[in-house]
């Protein structure tokens, strides 16, 4: 992304470089909170006055509307992505399974009113698909950390399968699914993650 | 929807009527043919210029392309939710979770190109939410009569519980995430949608 580069410019003064900052900073911003409201593409009318800039300045910022779009979705996806999976492997299966699912709807909960946004994105962005594709990655990673003792114990072939199922159930989709679709409340869907993924966990070590 | 109106104005002569139809229908087939080779929202000048009319015409038909778009989408969902649900209760357990998930397999495999078109689509009109959400309940109303004799024999609670999870199994996003987002072939799908369904109800037995 172009605009991240003027930040670094060597042989821009000081001041300039914070003023290109705080305005590229504010565009994302309201960008973000377009896409927040539910707008699946912000137009960049919009998003300029809510940052109190002209438009002509946003494309100062952003080559086009993808481009400033895959910037807020770098902001939205960070705090899905960006911590290093911290999930503990010990301790009762209850625990990491309550905890894994806590995290996965504190997260979604907040992703949700901008899903169709971060979808209709990525297929437009070969960038924005990367970063999306990061998502699930991530949650692969949590999950084979914090599941290491039990999916350990299972042969290859069950322990892939058992994986694929987890990963599908903490998909950011099967949250959608749970809330908009089944209209479920945040407790109903927790529990009801809970409830697929210690199933997917008995019915795997009972073929074992 | 207004064009759908004009076959039956009374007043029109049958040759007229006839070609109103034929016109329409190009329409709709082009625009159909655009959002299933992945484009989320089909521009009237390609639309047009694959049905070989001009983007008057297409005007004429449609007051504006979100009624198009829901055109098209009716097109889309009347295969998936248009046949009465008729999976048969009775038979071993194992082939009905078979016919039910080749079923779904099949279908969202088509619908797959085509899933963000009618995601952004649900957004920006509510009467294609509401053709969407008719995806769910034939979804569940399927599910509640394939296996009435494993769901009656559970306990009210557990029932729901049940049902939610094997509803979200087979909701058209665990699909896309399966095949698209952890990179599973149709075959591979199908097996872990099977073994999701099966796990959810070793376990709702197990707890009955």
């Amino acid at each position: 992304m172009d605009g991240q580069a003027l930040q670094s410019k060597p042989n821009l003064p000081t001041g300039r470089v914070d003023r290109v900052a705080r305005t590229r900073e504010a565009i994302v911003a309201s960008a973000l909170a377009l896409a927040t409201a539910g707008q699946v593409a912000p137009i960049v009318r919009d998003i300029a006055q809510m940052a109190g800039v002209s438009a002509r300045t946003v494309f100062q910022h952003f080559a086009d509307t993808a481009e400033l779009y895959v910037a807020v979705l770098g902001r939205v996806l960070a705090a899905l992505v960006g911590e290093a999976p911290e999930l503990a492997a010990s301790g009762p299966v209850e625990e990491r399974v309550a905890a894994l699912i806590n995290k996965c709807a504190d997260r979604y909960e907040q992703l949700r009113p901008m899903w169709t946004f971060v979808e209709t994105l990525q297929r437009r962005s070969p960038e924005a698909a990367d970063m999306v594709s990061q998502v699930y990655s991530a949650n692969s990673a949590n999950l084979a950390q914090a599941f290491a003792p039990e999916l350990g114990a299972l042969p290859p072939e069950s322990r892939q399968r058992a994986l694929t199922a987890l990963a599908l159930a903490i998909a950011p989709e099967s949250w959608v699914v749970l809330r908009q679709r089944l209209g479920l409340s945040v407790d109903q869907a927790r529990d009801e993650l809970g409830f697929v993924v210690k199933s997917v966990f008995a019915t795997a070590v009972a073929r074992r």
